[in-house]
């Protein structure tokens, strides 16, 4: 029923795995009758080695990589990474390359992937997502010359192509937009410190609230989830000298905020403007809508494909910024109670 | 650099691309001199078969396949499907297994893709998702021999083994506890007819309704988008005899109706109740909180894997039936005015 292996060759054959091995793989190593013995019973028991060896023979193993290193709860909770894999998909669709995908709980799982997904030859190139300073992956795919495309970058790429979107300008017309309604209290509610693109934009808002001259530009680090979220909103909401605007890392917690602010009778936006980041459906759908700042995620991942795709046929390395995200003005922003 | 491959053997060598593969596969039509050439310059290159051969070697591919045929739109706006990537991934975690993810804008392209997947040998398995009456892809795998689990059913999977839940009864449910609460007219926005999970709940929904001799159940059918949802939320809230209540089928549409509903001066739940289906962290999150159908989806996944994991190395074919989905209470529901 089930196709033959090795294993089934062997235990016919009467010999070790590794005689099957070489005999099949026209390599030294049994005597000629031997190997004419084997590969008589593997065309008996209808072994066939184009279908599973066609990896081989273009050397093409028709797969792009992806690890995820963040928990199923953000996964799921979060739009970002499922249109990130609608883009990838999008791109792929109709094609003959599928994306593999693996979770891994740290990064040493996430380095033994990338070594057995080379090894088996199980994928042509990785896209590598949530880039950290020094981030230990970038060494390993080029250690392996196991093509790769950064989703995030500029920095610290260490000249890896990379897709990247202008994350620093968006971060200060963000800030520039509040001061501008007259906030001189801002406080950001941002992602883990360790990425490198929360470190961008927490740059940006620093650098920006300097120089528009903010009273408080406060920046807390969450896990992204919206129960972390719900707690910093309320002591921020609630310690001395509130800030009269807050600015989140993914519209999950933005909406966690709302709730947060109707519960304790601030009144968004008249005594609260909130905005997200990564404009998404639910921002504009809940009331009152969110500003937010959007980017094509969707078209991000296509580009990291064609790029990644490019990087494999042997192209040179190259970077792509695409579009500048753009601030999305809704009904949870307005000026700053006097 | 690169990883030399037959192509670049047979180019060196100055053979066809045949002979060096009859070559490393030890089989006839090249003679022993050209083999032993062929080989050398194979040795020469680095040219390492054993590690693309592994798949030969065990005859597992090491991986899972899905095709998803919603289109990245959907996808990117729905949460469920996140939670259920979310959930095989950390079934998957840390074992040497991969999720081998496709997206199929038809049916024959899906079909096309089993048949790559199975002749190259590049999935054991694999999960097939929204099931349709007579779905064609299950003779397909059936044919093909290729390991599969729905998730979804029991209807309509013709022996395959599958990872249910009791729809029916939730639904069920649902309409009684709205009727509990005196509603008499009810809507149900529904996704795509031609699912067997959509079917599933418009029976339970018709037949309850009957049972507690509701004056109107009217089921909308729509393609799970806020867009969608806003022109029939508020062509059944401005028609004639408008429902007093609103069960949608994924909790995107449920938030964009929150939307119209307040656009139109209809307060929720004071004159219209809303109820969402697959309660998400947005459904707790949103003011009103959203009352809603909750299962764990995540759990869902992990169950599917571990049942094709088992299929695949050979177990009976089992159907499970998750744990039942729960009502989930909250601010958007209340009695019907009178």
């Amino acid at each position: 029923m089930r196709r033959p292996t090795i294993v089934d060759i062997a235990k016919a054959a009467g010999v070790s795995k590794g005689a099957v091995s070489y005999a099949l793989n026209g390599r030294p190593g049994v005597s000629d009758a031997t190997r004419r013995r084997i590969l008589d019973i593997a065309e008996q028991l209808g072994w066939a080695p184009s279908s599973a060896a066609r990896a081989l023979s273009d050397g093409r193993a028709g797969a792009i990589g992806m690890v995820v290193d963040r928990p199923a709860k953000i996964l799921s909770a979060e739009p970002f990474f499922m249109r990130l894999i609608g883009g990838i998909q999008a791109e792929l669709a109709g094609g003959a390359t599928s994306l593999m995908l693996q979770s891994a709980d740290d990064k040493g799982l996430e380095m033994a992937t990338y070594q057995r997904w080379n090894a088996e030859r199980r994928v042509d190139g990785v896209l590598l997502v949530d880039l950290r300073r020094d981030d230990p992956r970038l060494p390993v795919v080029r250690d392996l010359r196991l093509p790769a495309v950064v989703i995030g970058g500029p920095d610290h790429t260490e000249g890896t192509p990379c897709v990247w979107t202008d994350d620093a300008a968006a971060m200060s017309e963000v800030v520039e937009y509040l001061a501008g309604l007259g906030h001189r209290r801002i406080a950001r509610v941002a992602g883990p410190a360790e990425f490198v693109h929360t470190e961008t934009r927490s740059r940006a808002f620093a650098g920006t609230a300097k120089e528009v001259g903010l009273a408080s530009a406060e920046v807390v680090h969450t896990d992204y989830l919206s129960d972390q979220a719900e707690v910093v909103t309320r002591e921020l909401l609630t310690g001395a000298n509130p800030p009269s605007a807050l600015v989140f890392d993914n519209d999950l917690m933005a909406v966690a905020a709302l709730g947060v602010a109707q519960e304790l009778g601030v009144p968004v936006p008249e005594r609260l403007s909130i905005v997200a980041w990564d404009d998404s459906v639910i921002c504009g759908a809940i009331r009152p809508a969110l500003t937010a700042v959007g980017r094509d995620v969707t078209q991000h991942g296509r580009l990291a494909v064609s790029l990644l795709l490019e990087t494999i046929a042997g192209g040179p390395a190259r970077s792509v910024r695409t579009q500048r995200s753009r601030l999305v003005p809704r009904a949870s922003t307005g000026p700053a109670a006097s």
